[in-house]
């Protein structure tokens, strides 16, 4: 078994550290490949994303990135290479649950996912300005709009409460957002099970606040994924909590909702949670060893209540002790 | 003085009929001029805002809106009538704001303002498919950016805490939400007393779930002031409260944030506050009425405080019933 490691820019070093160790004491054979992308490789190298990181990525078939930094302006030959990523690797689906964790500080009982659309929409980077008026392309297939729609039916026929909400705003963009709710009702109709409903992506906003124990499988388009789920990261205690794994032809890439941090990045006090529990769902849907999954979530939720945690959530534990804790409960 | 009242389509009739009495209880002498436009207009004479109900907008330059529905699907010839009359009178600025309420329901010492750019984004209507993909412009002007940027920063500076942070999503749309920010940057210049901010939507919608209290004016293009401001709504008790006021080149529409509610219409139980304080905002802002824009805002706060309140709060008043305590309350 291998995976490819891209730590990425600042706390993405930190917290990708800890999950890399505690993945290989949970997997003695695990083989770590060690790649390099983000705006310090852009810097030094004219690429964000290096043919080698790529290729070692396609590989391996499992990648674990940690964060990168973007420019605050527009840099000639930079793009994202956590979104080019995603789109080399055909991960076309971004499955981001909210769970709640044993915290004062989040909402009770939630138990959500939001299945992201990772691969079009507004993300396509088809973009033009003459300086007065810019335009930007968002594009919605079919195609793409039925693939993200099957995993999202599949994973709600598989949990309880079996039920899927098409997010999208087709009163103002019939066609775009209307092709991408059509095709998802669509690919529904083989999963009679599953409950289907719709909202606009305002009022699903307003829900999520209001009432987010109501969700179960929300379905998105990139970037109204992109939003709604920082907003139930913020319900469940921020994103220092927020796994993430992009699945698609058979490579996952598992990677924390949070970026990297500039602000706190190098003191070691990074919270490596979104980036273990992105690890977990690596080992549960992508190498389908969901034991070790569930003794790694567990592993987390019981620090977290005898109160073990990093500074953001207003402990005392360093990145590097928190994973050690993780490893000691693991060893148990 | 005139009004044009355009009540719509299900209880944005019910709580229109509330905020025009009490509007003319306010101002003796305000004309009443009622037209049509919704889903209903359009089933009834196939165009959803008529020349008769824009001209009269014009002619009267404050306009009260209430909701309209919109079809499920594409229906050719239906545009959305809000929008077109936003776009149609000029009026470029959306101003949202989210105050705390005296209600249990809602998160205290809420007192932030989003203004939402109006006329463009993806809401130009460019839209194209040919039933496999599907693609939409989001279009963004210097011109626009400037001009809502001014009405914020202008608000801001008038404000206790005179920030404003601008909301974009420049890492991914470096050109378009690049230039709203730039322009919006530029804006700001001129109010030197404004400390400026920015925010990606993404994590502006995880910031306002944890600490809205931190947010004083927020700008935001037009998509994104839609999805934020549904979210502050959810903050703050729901879109029974949620006013707006969208304000330009001297013609101004008081809205409520809500739509048409079909599931409740003609029940007469809908909840008039949001169209009261939009009326409030209409007093306060476009006709230059502060005294009375405080007296009826304090009518409502002094209602909710006694428990009265329609049933979407857990009151029991009807919205007529509602109504009539606000009169009540202003003839003391
Ligand atoms: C860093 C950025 C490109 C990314 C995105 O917008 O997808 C991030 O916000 C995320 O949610 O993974
Ligand atoms: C009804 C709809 C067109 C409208 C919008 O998207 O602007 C509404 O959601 C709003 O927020 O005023």
């Amino acid at each position: 078994m291998r995976l490819c490691v891209i730590a990425g820019d600042g706390i993405g070093r930190e917290v990708t550290e800890v999950a890399v160790e505690v993945l290989t004491a949970l997997l003695p054979g695990l083989q770590i490949m060690e790649h390099e992308a983000g705006w310090d490789t852009f810097c030094r190298t004219g690429t964000a994303l290096p043919e080698a990181t790529l290729a070692s990525a396609r590989a391996c078939k499992a990648v674990l990135f940690g964060a990168v930094s973007s420019p605050a302006r527009k840099v000639e030959g930079y793009r994202s290479p956590i979104v080019a990523l995603r789109r080399a690797l055909d991960c076309y689906a971004n499955l981001r649950p909210t769970r709640s964790l044993p915290l004062a500080a989040g909402r009770p009982d939630l138990d959500l996912l939001i299945v992201r659309e990772n691969t079009e929409d507004l993300y396509i980077g088809e973009e033009q300005s003459d300086g007065e008026t810019a335009t930007a392309i968002k594009r919605i297939t079919r195609h793409a709009s039925m693939q993200v729609a099957k995993v999202a039916f599949e994973l709600a026929a598989r949990r309880a409460r079996q039920r899927l909400c098409i997010i999208h705003k087709a009163n103002i963009l019939p066609l775009t957002d209307g092709l991408f709710r059509d095709a998802a009702r669509a690919a529904g109709a083989n999963y009679p099970q599953v409950a289907v409903d719709e909202l606009l992506v305002d009022t699903a906003a307003l829900r999520l606040v209001q009432a987010p124990q109501a969700f179960d499988v929300l379905l998105a388009p990139n970037l109204y994924g992109d939003i709604l789920s920082d907003l139930a990261a913020g319900l469940n205690g921020g994103l220092g909590l927020a796994p993430s794994l992009s699945v698609g032809q058979g490579v996952a890439i598992a990677e924390p909702v949070h970026g990297s941090a500039p602000d706190i990045a190098g003191q070691g006090i990074a919270n490596p949670v979104a980036a273990l529990l992105s690890a977990a769902m690596l080992l549960r849907h992508h190498w389908q060893l969901p034991v070790k999954a569930d003794a790694l979530e567990s592993a987390i939720r019981q620090l977290l209540s005898a109160g073990i945690a990093t500074a953001d959530l207003g402990g005392t534990a360093s990145t590097r002790a928190f994973g050690r804790a993780v490893l000691a409960q693991l060893a148990r």
